[in-house]
C-alpha cells in the first residue's frame, strides 16, 4: 500500500466506533485519533496505535490528518461541528435531517471554501446509498413513480418516544414494509399507498412495576405522527427478554423506481435497491469511510467546497486505480 | 427548458430507435438527427423534425450536435467508430465486450483527448448500473462477496446459437436465474456457486418441417460454452406461439453484495440490486440518453477524455440542478 490517509474521529459513540472498525477494514486509512467531549481517560478505543484527545485539541491535528470523519448527532452537534471543522479540515458527516440539509449545505460550504477543503455531507443510507438510487433511477426512468420503504429495523426515535411514556421502563420500535405493498410496487402496479399502507410498527414494551398494560398500550397507539397513522402492535415483554431478543440494531430497506418507456409506453421496468443491515450505524460508518477516501481524494484533486454524494464520481469511493476497476468491476 | 442539448444517434437498430424514444422522454434532449448505413430513405424514424442522413456526412454535422450516442454492435461497430467518432463529437456508446474494455478505453481516450471531447463508454446496464452497484458495495464493504446473477431474460446469443442448428427454423432463448442460489445469497450464506447452480436455461424451438426433435435437443442441451454446463429445458413449439408468446427481449437480473462488518466482523449485511425489463435494449437506451446529458455537461466543464460510470458524478445525470436535487431526493 503506497499511501494511507490520516484519519480523525469525531465523537466516539455507536458511529464513531462503527467507523474505527471501518478503518480497520480499509488498508489505506489510517486513524491517527479518537477526539471526544468527554474526558479522554474515560474513552477507551479498540485501535491501540490511535490516540484519544479533547476536542479542543483539534486545531492541534490541523495538518495531521487528511479527513475527519463527524461522528456526532444532526439535531445539535452536525450543524455546529460540520461548518466548524470543514475550515480546517476535509470532513465527512451523516446529517440526515433532511428538510436542514440546504441550509447545512450553505453552512459548510461557505466555510470549506474559506479553508480550501473539501467537506462531504449527508453521508450514509439514508440520506446516502438510498438518495443516490433514487437520482440514477430518475435520471433513467423519467416517467416513473419512485417508492422508499424502511426495516424492518430499529427506530431510534420511536424507541425513545415509547420509553418517554409514564410507566413504561424500556422499549424497542420496529418499523416493517408491508410486504403486499412491496408486491404490488414490484408487479409495477404503481400504486399511491398511504402511510398506513406502507409500513407497520411492531413494539416491545418492558413495563415499571404496577404499570397500567392497556393505558400504555392505548397511549402508545394513539401518539401523533409516531403511530396513530400506523397498524402498530405493543408485545410486553420482561426486560430479560428485551436484552435477549431485542439488542440489536438492524436496519435496512428498499429504493424501487417503477417505470415505462417506449414511443407510447409500452414497456415497463423495475429498478429495485434493497439493504438488509445487521448494524444500522457500522453500515453507516462503512459508507463513511468510503466517502472519507473521496474526500481526501478530490481535495487534492483541488475539488473544495462542500459535497454530497451525487457529486462524487464513483471511483473515488475504491481504493483500486482507474485502470483496476474498469478490468475487474466494469 | 433554458437550454436543450443537441443528440445525434448513430446506428437505428433496436437500440438506435430505443434511443430516440428515451430523447422524446427527456425535453432538455433534442434529436436533431440519425445516421445510417442503409440507404436514409429507407430508414423511417419517428421523431418527426429529425433527418435521417447517410454516415458519410457525419462530419459536416462536427458543430451542430452536443452529442452523438452510438447505437451499433460491440463486436464489429464500435472499436472502430467509437474512436472516430471521439474525435469528432461527445459521445456516449455501450461496448460491452468486458474483455476488451481496457483497449477500448485507451484507443477512445486517445481520440477524444486529441479533439477535446468528453467519451463515456460502455453504458447499459451490465455493463453500466450494474458495474456501479458492484463498485459502490466493494467500496462500502470490503469483505465480503460479490454475485451477479442475469434474467430472467431473453439471451440474443444463445438464441442465435440454437438457430444455426441444422432443423431449427426459429428460436428464443431465456437464461433464468436459480432462485435457491439467490436466496442462499441473501441469507448470507456467502455459497460457492457453479456455474449450473446459478443459472438454468429454457429454450423454445420452432423445428422445420420433418426436422428430427430428439436429435435437436441433444445437439442443444450438449452444446459446448453455450449449453453444457446449465441445465437445459427444451421446449418445441409452433412459429404461431413463438411469435405469440416470445416475441418480447425482457431481461434482468440481481447484483448482490453479502459482507461482514464490526471489530471481529460480528455484523452481516447484504446489498442488493435488481432489474426486471420489460425491454433490454429501451432500458439500455435510456441509461445512454441520461449519460449523454453528463457526456455534455462534463465537457462543458472542460472535462474531456475517455469516461466510464465510475468516472461521472451521478449529479451530471440528472436535468435537475444540484439545489433541487439536494431538496428532493437526498
Amino acid at each position: 500500500m503506497e499511501k494511507r490517509y490520516r484519519v480523525g474521529i469525531l465523537g466516539y459513540g455507536n458511529l464513531g466506533r462503527g467507523v474505527e472498525c471501518a478503518i480497520k477494514q480499509n488498508p489505506d486509512l489510517e486513524l491517527l485519533a479518537v477526539f471526544t467531549r468527554r474526558n479522554p481517560e474515560d474513552v477507551k478505543i479498540l485501535t491501540e496505535t490511535a490516540k484519544v484527545c479533547p476536542v479542543s485539541e483539534v486545531k492541534d491535528w490541523k495538518d495531521k490528518l487528511d479527513v475527519m470523519i463527524l461522528c456526532g448527532g444532526s439535531a445539535t452537534d452536525l450543524p455546529k461541528q460540520s461548518p466548524e471543522m470543514a475550515s480546517m479540515f476535509n470532513i465527512v458527516d451523516s446529517f440526515d435531517t433532511h428538510a436542514k440539509i440546504p441550509e447545512h449545505y450553505k453552512n459548510v460550504d461557505k466555510r470549506a471554501k474559506e479553508g480550501g477543503k473539501t467537506a462531504i455531507i449527508s453521508i450514509g443510507w439514508d440520506p446516502g446509498m438510498f438518495s443516490l438510487n433514487r437520482l440514477y433511477a430518475n435520471a433513467i426512468l423519467p416517467e416513473g413513480k419512485d417508492y422508499t420503504f424502511w426495516g424492518k429495523g430499529v427506530s431510534q426515535g420511536h424507541s425513545d418516544a415509547i420509553r418517554r411514556i409514564a410507566g413504561v421502563k424500556n422499549a424497542k420500535q420496529y418499523t416493517i414494509p408491508v410486504e403486499e405493498a412491496l408486491n404490488a410496487v414490484r408487479k409495477g402496479e404503481n400504486p399511491e399507498l398511504s402511510t398506513r399502507e406502507k409500513h407497520t410498527r411492531e413494539c416491545f414494551v418492558v413495563l415499571e412495576e404496577g404499570a397500567d398494560a392497556a393505558k400504555v398500550e392505548e397511549e402508545i397507539k394513539t401518539m401523533p405522527n409516531y403511530f396513530a397513522d400506523y397498524d402498530t402492535t405493543v408485545h410486553f415483554i420482561s426486560e430479560e427478554e428485551l436484552l435477549r431478543d431485542h439488542s440489536g440494531i438492524p436496519h435496512g430497506g428498499f429504493v424501487l423506481r417503477s417505470g415505462s418507456t417506449g414511443w407510447e409506453k409500452e414497456n415497463r421496468h423495475l429498478i429495485e435497491y434493497r439493504l438488509k443491515l445487521d448494524s444500522n450505524p457500522e453500515f453507516t460508518s462503512c459508507v463513511l469511510a468510503a466517502y472519507a477516501r473521496a474526500a481526501c481524494r478530490m481535495a487534492e484533486e483541488g475539488m473544495t467546497g462542500c459535497k454530497t454524494a451525487f457529486d462524487v464520481a464513483p471511483a473515488y469511493l475504491s481504493p483500486k486505480s482507474g485502470e483496476e476497476l474498469r478490468a475487474e468491476l466494469l
